[in-house]
């Protein structure tokens, strides 16, 4: 079957690239490939140390979407000859003071309860692992099956490998038939383009005709920094807790490090002076020789976010479906995200987990409320 | 008459516009013009405001050129019909801790030893000039001759003014007659520039056939922000001290300031991320609501300085002059400098000043130098 799919983050790709994989020919929509979240998301793939108490399903979501990383890395290099920068390099959770030792314990507590890897370590054997670490920390947790991706590595090849099936426009407009069935999509240029299945992983972005998804933009800055020429400044990942704030730095293969990233609802998409000083102010607390780095860039980027971090993947109606609502774990979800998504697509036998991602779990989310404002 | 002007930062352009106005045709040769210090500078003419012990001759051409800013200015407007971002707001020194009111102390006595106008504020006195700034300053001194302009405006409409004159291209040699007299340039296409006069506004950058000047890079961070909608957050130039280092703030008529600048000797021409954050850090300490700015920019550019941070103009042969050196005070000696620089070109009686800016007052530079290289 034909699939349009609307939106070229790492979300739209990765489902191309599924429903591609099982022989559909697909059409991606999309005036900035790539420019969106997917283009400042550090690429933690830390289901461990990231977890968060209170987040239900989610948990087993991230750690089942982890799992299967390799196999996606590896289908990815099979089918288009370039192999994404992913990196089995763990992920080192820091506490900065003592005070976050409590925030560490609490962690490995709620790490050990859903039977995810951590281990504790003194400040000295962290150390040991990562010289870079300053004197003063107050405690370690080794996630190890923690790793990272270079999303922008999978956009580049994704796009690359589809680069006959991009059009470089807004999708404006889906185009419904008189039994309300998604039959094709308009674009800026007024270009119709029909599909027996349409698919949005637009984020934050709203189409004519489609009510808009639940999400709102949690804005996120984040730095690329360059380490001195010489040996890594860190070898895995540092996420750091300091004064209860998060912090982490993503050491890449090129000597480069990615820090992140803030946490802002203040509608401003820009830059933030205050959050890219708090940032740099925390890092160099746990790694004081970033000050020796040089800056390649700052950018802030807004996540499509949802009430319970939990993404929206949910048929709309008989032509349409809708995958975003990714939260901070996009590029983590893109596994396991892009197989529920292309699943439900096909009108597979839907898989359990999909009603924890079902967008009418919201009830202001519901076909009435569009039925309702189309009428 | 028709001179070469090699390099198209502030001092080459205002140079071209000073000989310009005396009736010249120039030739503007740069392969990036207005992109070197000049696109970094905050444009601070700040003569009080920056003085500092020691530079004997320098306070002379500094408070000079200041005078002459306006008439520059007005002149640029009057011959091109566009005004550059010249503000006339002032200068506000501002120490953060107590310890820093010693060096607040210190700059007034030495600014009212020159004659330069400094008043001394309370604390509680400048906050109401500046509500902005931090309740804990120590104190603070107004400059009321201390103003700015935006050296981006300058290079813009001259650059248009010149738009004809301009070779797009490196020069990579001067070519001099059997007397040694510099008779033209070449560029890196192999053209051969002739001209009666050469000027070397190069500020690093070498040339083949001129000894290289006595220059250092001294690198400086430069951050430009945007302050949120509504007042400006600060109206005049703050001039911070914040633990014995320097931090300014420029406010742009636009809303936007110019937060700067390191000073490195470090040899690297990217941002240095240290050195960011200390900038941060330090402008944070006086005005803390630089915290809700956007960031526009940041960006890292060399000054070509020199031992006594006096520029270096001087004749070099009968048909090559140069000018270069002009440490942290391009944009502010722009005035001063074209005008000497012009004199020489022109072979008219010399200045004073030129003894002062001699560039055989080093040793290391020589005519016997040159000459031994190229035997």
């Amino acid at each position: 079957m034909h699939v349009n799919i609307v939106g070229a983050g790492i979300i739209g790709l990765a489902t191309a690239f599924e429903l591609s994989s099982r022989g559909h020919t697909v059409c991606i929509i999309d005036p900035s490939p790539g420019q969106g979240a997917s283009h400042a998301a550090a690429g933690m793939l830390a289901p461990a140390a990231e977890t968060v108490w209170g987040q239900g399903p989610l948990h087993q979501m991230l750690a089942a979407s982890n799992k299967s990383y390799p196999d996606f890395v590896n289908r990815i290099q099979a089918i288009s000859g370039q192999r994404p920068d992913y990196l089995t390099s763990s992920t080192l959770v820091v506490a900065a003071e003592p005070a976050d030792r409590e925030a560490l314990h609490e962690l490995v507590e709620l790490q050990t309860s859903l039977g995810l890897s951590a281990q504790k370590l003194l400040p000295s054997q962290a150390r040991n692992l990562e010289p870079a670490l300053a004197r003063n920390i107050a405690g370690a947790v080794l996630c190890e099956d923690d790793h990272q991706i270079d999303p922008r590595s999978v956009v580049r090849i994704l796009l690359e490998y589809f680069q006959s099936d991009l059009v470089l426009e807004q999708c404006v407009e889906v185009i419904k038939d008189d039994k309300n069935q998604t039959t094709a999509v308009l674009t800026s240029s007024g270009t119709r383009l029909e599909a027996e299945q349409t698919i949005l992983c637009t984020a934050l972005g709203t189409v004519r005709g489609v009510q808009p998804a639940p999400v709102r933009p949690v804005y996120g800055d984040i730095l690329r920094i360059q380490g001195p020429p010489g040996p890594a400044l860190v070898t895995r990942i540092i996420r750091g807790i300091v004064h209860r704030e998060n912090v982490y730095l993503v050491p890449r293969k090129d000597g480069s490090l990615v820090l992140g990233a803030s946490v802002r609802e203040d509608g401003n998409p820009q830059v933030n002076v205050g959050a890219m000083y708090n940032l740099l102010d925390n890092a160099r607390r746990l790694v004081p020789g970033i000050s020796d780095c040089s800056l390649n860039e700052v950018i802030a980027r807004a996540r499509p976010a949802t009430a319970d971090d939990r993404p929206l993947i949910g048929r709309i109606d008989p032509g349409l479906v809708i995958s975003t609502g990714y939260s901070r774990h996009g590029v983590l979800l893109s596994p396991l995200g892009s197989t529920l998504t292309a699943d439900l697509t096909e009108h597979l036998p839907a898989s359990a987990m999909l009603k924890d991602v079902d967008p009418y779990r919201f009830p202001t989310y519901s076909s009435d409320t569009l039925l309702e404002q189309s009428s």
